[in-house]
């Protein structure tokens, strides 16, 4: 939601700003999406309730701009291009490990993630604000190295991006094996290998077996 | 957990198991796992606490003996092996859609994955149980092709089975597009072209971009 106070809100305001969305994070992640509450917000970071209600309409539309604030506050995600499609790709999945494995990041986002299962509504307004233009942000990567013709014409980008970003949040999410940035670099090294032009400018054919 | 009743329990013990294992999928789905209580898979199921006490520990437990009854009761999960390692895959994924789109299994499987963002021990158990003997049981499939050299000798084939199931998962658990068979033939499509065996017998070098 767009903030409503004009661009040369005042310094305390900045300050209040950050305040409430650093305590919804803490909050999310010590108490679940379902207990938070705006009151909590507004008590932990030392305003009043109305302050956030000028803002904010929820505690989604809160919560959601932590995230984007976490970010950097950049409304645009881009990956890095430095020509090396591997190492740019591999650069931003180490990160993305080092970001779930930081409690500060994790705990709000399971927090998420366990209330998104029951409430699609909620998953949807989380998928518009922070995740599609992450998939987005990735799959422009992507048709770049495709542009350039490192990547085969006809790979289907959006389910490469899935498969990064998916194997990485299973093994999170599920817990079935630690994140390592080796994980990271075989994801990446296996997904780049699928999409590849090969020698006759198409992708391989997987053999039979 | 191990039942304790002998194997020529009666049927009406057999009747009694399948109402429990029944009520406890349907109930976790409507309540979620938090608020799902031994009394209420009793009285749904039509049998007195005691009887689900004396055969299972705990609502996980009744829990997860559900779902293993739903993939036919089989303790030992097998895939498909007719000699078409991309069909068998596509087949086994194809179904997998199918269910995750089945309320009846997917509601209570939204339920445990929720439960376990916060819940640790919840999860390991539902890994040891139900997860990671499916991740093997796909990693086995994936095994015989690569002993039959159709899968290049230094591919790693853990990580090849978390990018088809995770891939499907990310989807289907963050609601980001509609689950289809034919994004679960793009998986192993994918997938397996990235350990095919290249004509130099090692899967090809991805490409700088």
């Amino acid at each position: 939601m767009a903030r409503k106070t004009a661009p040369d809100s005042s310094r305390r305001s900045e300050r209040s700003r950050r305040a409430i969305l650093d305590a919804a994070l803490e909050l999310v992640g010590e108490v679940g999406f379902g207990k938070l509450t705006i009151e909590a917000i507004a008590a932990r970071a030392g305003v009043g309730k109305q302050t956030i209600y000028r803002w904010w309409p929820s505690k989604a539309a809160v919560l959601f701009d932590s995230f984007l604030d976490q970010s950097d506050g950049a409304p645009e995600v881009t990956l890095p291009d430095t020509g090396d499609l591997a190492a740019d790709l591999k650069s931003v999945l180490r990160a993305t490990v080092d970001e779930m494995e930081n409690p500060k990041y994790a705990l709000p986002t399971r927090a998420l993630v366990a209330e998104s299962q029951n409430d699609p509504e909620l998953g949807a307004e989380l998928n518009a604000r922070v995740l599609e233009p992450q998939l987005d942000a990735w799959a422009a990567r992507l048709r770049t190295a495709q542009q350039a013709g490192h990547i085969a014409a006809d790979a289907d980008l959006r389910v490469a991006v899935e498969m990064i970003v998916g194997s990485l949040f299973h093994r999170w999410s599920l817990r079935t094996l630690p994140l390592s940035h080796g994980y990271a670099d075989a994801i990446v090294d296996q997904v780049l290998r699928g999409i590849a032009v090969s020698p006759s400018g198409s992708p391989a054919e997987p053999s039979a077996g």
